[in-house]
Formats: structure tokens, C-alpha cells, sequence
């Protein structure tokens, strides 16, 4: 039995891949372009030659090899079957087997947002926690639940997609998914923007975020150096951004919630700002809940993707 | 190995010990009572001794006996560890060792409402899905999540524990657990009543249900036979219902939603109810989930105990 993994992370533009040991060390990182053309038929067998490269290179043979995990931004089901990556061109079909026969070396697949969160579980924020929650705050609002070290893939692997749980009644725009009050619409850096233009067009109160382009990054570094209505905004992206959470970990009862995302970066202020509402409005026996900051950035895809070998 | 498992329901007043084999045939069931005094200290060493009075009569030694199972109305984690179960009187200690220390068989133990979950998966309503929820529809509501088999037990078993997710903002009535707009103050058997109080003091249109004592199932009853009154409180039940379940779907993915309880008994209707509301709020990557109505009844979570015992 071998002792090196392969993690793959394919992004819409970009492959990186990871190659590990067993422990989670990460030996070596290499990207490759992802060819999204023709329906991106190239996109695997460009990973194989890719990985056969290294393996070669590095006097490896099959049998030094344990798998190979790839994750791919597109629902991904228990069996490797992945139910349409629109960004990289893909229908629907069985990954795992693609690539077991380009390879011959055993293939786990998953959604990328999910083997995120299974890679911050095993080596970055959730580290030596068994029941744990990825929340990534991007442009969306994605994530991934690790269940007793499991990932919780779901039927059509949209398990622990909660950026469209329903959180607002009150809510009059539309999310991008055709609902109103979607977690996403609020929680994620694009609703930080939101919420701050209408908090600034409500109010003739003066503000340093007032006349410039405003961006996430903005508003939270304004309200850390205590700009009033940068504060205030901020609290209501933490009141959401609990009230969610909330919601999650009452269905889910993790031990720990992990932060992701390009928001995240704002750092342990999020923390402080989400707990009250959490705490409102969690069931009492899921509140005793953790929080932390993910560690791994861009690297969580592949260190979960090679994870997801050792848990097939 | 063995071929026989013993699945124990410890409800508050009666102890409920099925005899099952491997492939969750049925060969016995029996009841003891459940002596709750003295911290519920007898409650273990009584189901002990029970079994081993019935082994005895059928002659079965040890090594014929896979395990025993046991539900408790109550949170139990992963280790088998309840975490206070106040109708027992029981504090928190590991019930798994404290079985296995009185029979020397090997046990594993459960929440009651995750191990009905269970049960409905391997030979109820759920039966051959392997990404279930049970939506228990009782004076409260409960419920258990599978996913991929496999109980969501979660940190502290209060995973699937459902009845208190934030489902309405505008909700003025408090919640047992001290919040507002929980899930079970509309979609329980008591919520039914609530919402017919509401309705019926709202309007002053005729309706059979003026003058009696309202029940869960009179409501739904009624709505059956037309009137007009109780099929729009049937309705605004159904849209609770569906919309707490659009969020628990939109977290876990589930292929089916299984519906106990005793509000269940009113049948498909309510499935018809809460279609409208689960369509509109689940995300649309969750939303292509079946229903179905348990089938097992009270005898689900002897089913679920013993299954528990397979898997541990």
C-alpha cells in the first residue's frame, strides 16, 4: 500500500494539485490551465498526463499510489458522479471512473466547496474536530458539513449548500436563485455591499465610506477603525450572518463553525459580530457551538481533496 | 457472529425490547415498565435483566447475540454518552459501557427521535434512501437526518433536532425553549391548534369547528370534509411545514422527507400542503426531494435501536 495522495482543486480557469503523504504533509503543488472548450473534455485526461508526469518524475509507481481526490465547482454525489459544472462545461457524469480508467489509480470526487470544508476538518481550522461546518463568504455564500469525519454529500451532493437557506422574511430583493431573504443575499461579500448601500442612502449621517467604490474589505476595515455607520453595517451583516449560522447548527449541531471565504480575512471581528444573533436565535442544545477563522485559504480544495482518498 | 440484536425503546413509562434478526425480521416484542425513581438507576440493570431472562427462554448464549440497541428520549452522542435525559431522571453518563459492563454484549446507544430516523430508513417510509430526514409531528416536533446511512448525531446529539430552527420573523408568540418563530410553534400538533385559534378569532365566517374543542386531528379532519375555515388553517399549517422543511432540506439534501407522528395519521394531505411553501423556499439544488409517510409507527424506534447496533 502506497503512502501518496494526490489533491486536485479544478478551478474555472486554473488546476492546482497537491501531492501528499498520508500524514497531510504537502510534498509538492503544481497548477495546470484548466481547457474549459469542447465541453471540457480535456480537462481530466490533462490531470492524468499532469499526475503521470510527476509520478514519473519522481521514480513513483501505482502501486506507491493511494488515489487521487479531485474537486470540482459543481455538485458531486457519494458515488463521484458530478450533476453539471456549468463553469467548466460539464453534463453529468461519474468522475471516479473517468478517471480510474485514464489512471488506473483509485479517484474520489466532490464538490469543492465540500472538500474545502473536509481539508480545514483535517489539517486548518477545524483541525481535530469530528462534526464541523465550513462557511465560505465569497461572492456567494457556500460551505461543507463534516459529520462524524464524514462528508455530508446529500442525495445530488448539494449537501451543506447553505447560501440558499431562507433567513428573512422581510426581505424585498431577489437573490440570484429566484428567492427572497436567501442566506447568501446577505452573508456574502456582495450582500456586505448591499446592505451598506442602503444602509448609507437611509441615513444623512456622515461617513468615511461615503463617495468611494465600496467593497467588503472596505466597509469592515471602516468599522474597525470606527467609522459609526461602517459599525452599524457591520452589525447587521453579523446579525445575518448569525441568524444563518444559526439556523445551520440547529439542523447540524456542530462542535465547530469555521469562517472561509475572502470576507473572513476581516478576521476575529466577524466572530464578535455574528455571536449575538447565533445565540438569539440557536436551539439551546446546539449553541454551545465554536468558532474559528479557516487557515488553509486556497489550498483547502486540495488538502481535502486528498482527504476524500482516505475516506472513500 | 451472531445473527440476533435486541432494539430497546426506553420511553418515559414503558420500556419497549424488540428481538430482531440481522436482516430486521421481527421475531419478538415485549414491554417492561420503566422505573424512572431514584435517578432512573434501575432503568439499564431492568432491560438487562430482561433480555437475559429471554435469552435464557430461547436458548441463546452470547456469542448468537449481535448487540444491543437503545433509544432514549434524551441527547446521546457518538460515544454513546446521554447527555441528560430528564424523563429518566438520568444525568450524563455513557450508557454504551454501562450495558456492555451488565451483559457483556456489545451495545450501542441513541437519541429516541434519531433512532425512529433510523428505523424508518431500514424498514419504514424511508425504506432503500439512503439521505433521509423524519419529521416527527408530535406535541412538539423531532426529527433525524441519515446521510449516506449513517446517523447525523452531531457534537452533542441535538443533531436532527429540528423542532427549533427560526422559521418566521413575525412570529409574537413565545417558543417552550424561550425563542420566537421556531419551527415547532406552527408545524406540531399543538401548533395546529394555535394557528385554528388564530384564524377562528380572526374571521367571523361559519365554520364546524366553533364550539368543540380544537385537536390536531379535528382541524385536519375537517379540512378533509370541506369546511372552509379549517382548510385554510390546513393550508397556513402546510406552509410552516413546508417552509421549515425547504430549510432543513437546504441544508442536508435529502432524497426523502419522511413524515411520523401523530399529526401524520391525517395522511397525504398534508404532503399536498406543504408542497407549495418546500417548492418555494428550498434551494433549488435541494428541491427535487420525494415525500412519504412512516409506516412503522411506534415500533420504529425498536427497528432503529437494533439497526444502530450494525452500524456501530
Amino acid at each position: 500500500m502506497g503512502n501518496t495522495i494526490f489533491g486536485v482543486d479544478v478551478g474555472g480557469t486554473t488546476v492546482k494539485i497537491g501531492m501528499f503523504d498520508k500524514d497531510g504533509n504537502k510534498l509538492d503543488v503544481w497548477e495546470i490551465p484548466t481547457r474549459t472548450g469542447e465541453g471540457g473534455i480535456n480537462i481530466l485526461p490533462d490531470i492524468a498526463a499532469s499526475i503521470q508526469e510527476k509520478m514519473t518524475n519522481q521514480g513513483l509507481s501505482r502501486e506507491d499510489v493511494v488515489g487521487i481526490g479531485i474537486g470540482v465547482p459543481g455538485p458531486v454525489d457519494d458515488t463521484g458522479t458530478v450533476h453539471v459544472a456549468v463553469n467548466l462545461g460539464w453534463g453529468t457524469f461519474n468522475i471516479s471512473e473517468t478517471m480510474e480508467g485514464l489512471t488506473g489509480i483509485p479517484t474520489a470526487a466532490g464538490n469543492d466547496a465540500n472538500v474545502a470544508a473536509l481539508g480545514e476538518c483535517w489539517k486548518g481550522g477545524g483541525k481535530g474536530h469530528k462534526d464541523m461546518v465550513l462557511v465560505t463568504l465569497g461572492t456567494g455564500v457556500g460551505g461543507g458539513i463534516i459529520a462524524n469525519g464524514r462528508l455530508l454529500t446529500g442525495a445530488t451532493g448539494a449537501g451543506g449548500e447553505i447560501g440558499h437557506i431562507h433567513i428573512d422574511d422581510n426581505e424585498t430583493d431577489r437573490c440570484n436563485c429566484g428567492n427572497y431573504g436567501c442566506f447568501e443575499e446577505s452573508a456574502s461579500a456582495t450582500g456586505v455591499v448591499r446592505l451598506a448601500k442602503r444602509m448609507l442612502a437611509a441615513t444623512k449621517e456622515d461617513s468615511t465610506l461615503r463617495g468611494k467604490r465600496l467593497t467588503a474589505r472596505l466597509v469592515l476595515d471602516e468599522a474597525k477603525n470606527g467609522d459609526k455607520v461602517a459599525v452599524k453595517i457591520a452589525e447587521q451583516y453579523g446579525y445575518y450572518l448569525g441568524k444563518g449560522l444559526a439556523v445551520v447548527a440547529s439542523v447540524t449541531n456542530p462542535e465547530m463553525i469555521v469562517l472561509g471565504g475572502g470576507v473572513s480575512r476581516a478576521g476575529g471581528i466577524l466572530i464578535d459580530m455574528l455571536k449575538p444573533s447565533f445565540i438569539k436565535y440557536c436551539f439551546p442544545g446546539a449553541r454551545d457551538c465554536k468558532f474559528a477563522l479557516a487557515t488553509l485559504g486556497n489550498d483547502a480544495g486540495m488538502y481535502g481533496a486528498a482527504r476524500l482518498v482516505l475516506q472513500k
